[in-house]
């Protein structure tokens, strides 16, 4: 099994020239060959000067890594949330490193469940207590937290803390704005613009003509979908309402909530959401789908949009966008993509999966999820981009927007103030590019294979569908030798898993087959060893 | 004139030990009574170890400040985002300091407006570039952007970067998770619950029953409002949708715009908000209401919702409560109070502000404005908790939502997955206490005062109505020997005011006077000063 991913190995010598509760200055003397090898998750920046000697230092910043050598008096420094191995190249060396915060918090142990009134003394506002007991206690809020950081941290759609992140974090808290005006944030509305555009450019469509906002999450994206589908319908209905139609939405069974949750705040109302039957696989039925259109139509709804979903939450499968989207075309609907998941697919060589995705009108993607940017990081992006401003403005804002029409991107939004969330994303990917982006996809895509292998090779694990995506849904079995229930077994393991503070995996359940775990490929170190771990913790649990 | 808040004053002899790009190690030699003063704008961290002596350290947190003697061996950390001044106590002494990122980058100047092409060639994605290359390109998008951080800076409901915010963002960032369910976020869905609870108190409400949930801004929080209203109004809404209801929507003409938009996306259209006129102080005249309730009745429509604000977007005001309040128990409408700005004033000494709250039903509360919080941290809370749960929870969220009901927040809420942004405020609070808000926002509106004062005592000023909260609208008038059209001249000064990189104070406008500025006396730091050297520059402007 793995040791944990909270280690320092060390083959140099390493004395403590300063020690507090907030920094450490080390130096530390090598012989040829020394090597340091750290495993960070987010707490420790390290900065390292060459004093005498050669060193090559290679960082790992999540999907990528780098490789520099240095000479005496160069001076590199590893990101927050990364890690980092260092090696002497000349016979002996001398290192100084700043540790900020101190190095030892990197020991701490993976941490999966919480005693339920943790800290419940201390939570409530009271008397004013003093900075450094509130720093103190803020170090309690993260010794406290679940470890996502873990590679054996497999919840979320989401995984790991992220170099790039922390370090586009800083620098927007140090800037400090709002995106509702260009004034206020000049390159941040550039940048912006630019992320929507290049995205646009990767879904086929034209960039020119397309445009886009970041909202805050997928289930807003959608709900925004929908909007812009309402409004593109029937422009009347933003001075006048939804009046008396009876709009109809189609998704799959599979889709998220999230559409069952705008039907509802748009005032459409939930019986307007049509749920069309998927495979086995989990992919809707064109067929079916057609079917629910035609008899809306006779009875007299008013058929509106179609939600396709890029990765289904649960099987992570991938709707047939082509014939969706002749379709939506056939009847003249809206053609949406929940790609929160997904749209990663839209850099992998697999062009398969994402076949059609031309015809859509609008995308949701969550960068947040599998590129590890700050939460939220959603894309809401729309193939005819006027729609957006025509859509969504409205009076009352002279106090605030000043430039002409979209530059102040407030005007294509429901929100006002807003943060350079997405910051993170553009900083990943202009570190990584295109071909980063796509090695980083295709990567995890041949690691769920081998996940699969590994379910195949073991008769205690049962393979709930075949996985198109980076979500592997596996149901274990209890051993021959204990009276449990089947339906029920894997939701016992994962409680084990958890209370033993060995990893947290999540779990849904079908009607036939009972509960299953589902693991998610997601954490950009992940290796084929942690998923071992996890199955073989799976299949021991008695 | 003040000089600008970029500089370091030492009285000490400094001695840098090694300097790299990252970080900066100084001994420090003092004789008694020897002062180092600094003001950070929130890039450099400094832990300080006392080699020897006794030294006094004032941190300047923002709203408050923390005094401490230390002796020899004993460390202190000033945090990013703090200001701190050291004073030697002893005959001599020695102190070792870590700057972290170097100090040198505290001396750049301020800037309020950006070459339009500044940056153009290097933003847009293309092959992948070096982690070294990214970081340099963050370090200029942080110099190119507006100094949000200074007290010159008044162009938003915002400004400063604040210590807290620092230092909460980074645990959220280490600990990255989402607030959707309890398992995976059990001590922030603790501490949003708490938030909630202690604001409900302020309110006069009852914390037993009322609930709330961090939404992404005052927009989205108003729009819940007006959700949660029409849910109260007809459950059977939720699963059949607006039907053919023509509901109304009141709110003063000086509203924020959010009330158009989310009539808009709720499906009522923006028909259905009415406006009702302001007196001369911007608050909305009760007798106005009731006029046009009473006709809309006559007319059929169905009043559903009342929007008064506490603290308006230009003029500050704060609509009168207590007479709203009881015309929505008259005719049974719910009372939502938009105090995304006004909030501070419910820990106000002046509770004259603020009279009648207890009336409401519903209230916005964005935190990101007078505290500083992470952008955005904005409070939606309902009197009538149990509502927020039933308006919002759908099916199709089993895969993820494993607790009872409200303990997994995400089904409170449109949005999924989501940070803790509150975090900051949280910290915020519980380091302050309800006592050092007061202190904080009624020192705010003595400031607000003695520049009402300072205005008055000024000839080429014209006060544009009397402020009632931290609002000061001002219209500049030009010089006697200048042909200038009086209605646009403070526009002029706006703009000359932020060519020269001097401050960012916004304007507005009404029909009979023309444009005047806003001051917003929000900074944290802010001092009569600052505010006397922003009408000084005004009224020399030609």
């Amino acid at each position: 099994m793995l040791e944990k991913q909270n280690f320092i190995q060390a083959q140099y010598k390493r004395e403590v020239l300063f020690e507090t509760e907030a920094f450490e200055v080390v130096r530390c003397t090598w012989q040829k060959e020394a090597l340091s090898k750290m495993h960070s998750h987010g707490t420790s920046q390290c900065s390292v000067l060459v004093e005498n000697g050669v060193f090559e230092n290679v960082t790992i910043l999540g999907f990528n890594s780098e490789k520099t050598v240095h000479n005496a008096g160069q001076v590199f420094t590893t990101p927050l949330g990364a890690q980092h191995e260092i090696r002497c190249l000349s016979e002996i060396g001398t290192t100084l490193h700043v540790y900020s915060p101190k190095i030892t918090k990197m020991d701490q142990a993976l941490k999966f469940t919480t005693d339920k009134t943790a800290l419940d003394n201390q939570l409530h506002i009271g008397q004013p207590i003093k900075w450094e007991s509130v720093i103190q206690l803020l170090q309690q809020i993260e010794n406290t937290s679940v470890s996502t950081h873990s590679p054996y941290f497999m919840n979320q759609l989401f995984s790991g803390v992220h170099a790039h992140t922390i370090a586009a974090e800083s620098i927007v808290q140090r800037t400090r704005t709002t995106l509702a005006t260009n004034e206020a944030s000049p390159i941040f509305s550039k940048i912006e613009k630019i992320l929507v555009s290049q995205l646009s450019e990767k879904l086929g469509w034209n960039p020119e003509v397309s445009d886009g906002i970041c909202v805050a999450g997928g289930s807003a994206a959608n709900m925004m979908a929908l909007h812009c589908a309402r409004f593109s319908k029937d422009p009347n209905t933003k001075k006048h309402g939804n009046q008396s139609r009876h709009y109809r939405i189609y998704v799959s069974d599979q889709a998220h909530y999230s559409f069952l949750k705008s039907a509802n705040a748009l005032g459409f109302g939930t019986d307007s959401i049509i749920e069309i039957q998927s495979d086995d696989e989990g992919r809707m039925c064109a067929s079916e789908l057609e079917k629910k259109i035609s008899a809306d139509l006779s009875s007299g709804f008013a058929p509106l949009f179609i939600a396709a979903t890029a990765g289904t939450t649960v099987l992570g499968a991938f709707d047939p966008f082509e014939s969706i989207g002749s379709l939506a075309k056939k009847y003249n609907l809206w053609f949406h993509i929940d790609a929160a998941w997904g749209a990663p697919a839209y850099f992998s060589k697999n062009v398969g999966l994402t076949l059609g995705s031309e015809l859509a009108d609008s995308l949701t993607f969550d960068a947040h999820k599998f590129f590890g940017s700050e939460l939220t990081t959603t894309f809401f992006i729309v193939k005819n981009g006027s729609l957006l401003f025509q859509a969504n403005d409205v009076k009352g804002g002279e106090y605030l927007f000043h430039e002409s029409e979209t530059l102040d991107r407030g005007r294509l939004s429901w929100q006002c103030g807003r943060g350079a969330d997405f910051l993170s994303f553009w900083t990943l990917w202009k570190n990584l590019g295109d071909q980063g982006f796509q090695e980083a996809i295709d990567q995890k895509l041949e690691l769920v294979k081998q996940t699969v292998e590994l379910i195949k090779g073991n008769k205690r694990l049962k393979l709930m569908s075949q996985p198109s995506f980076l979500n592997v849904c596996v149901q274990v079995l209890p051993p021959e030798d204990i009276q449990a229930d089947l339906k029920t077994w894997s939701l016992y393991v994962r409680k084990k898993m958890i209370n033993d503070q060995f990893a947290m995996v999540n779990y849904s359940e079908n009607q036939k087959d009972g509960y299953f775990l589902r693991l998610i490929i997601v954490h950009p170190q992940l290796k084929i060893q942690h998923v071992k771990d996890i199955l073989d913790f799976a299949v021991h649990v008695r």
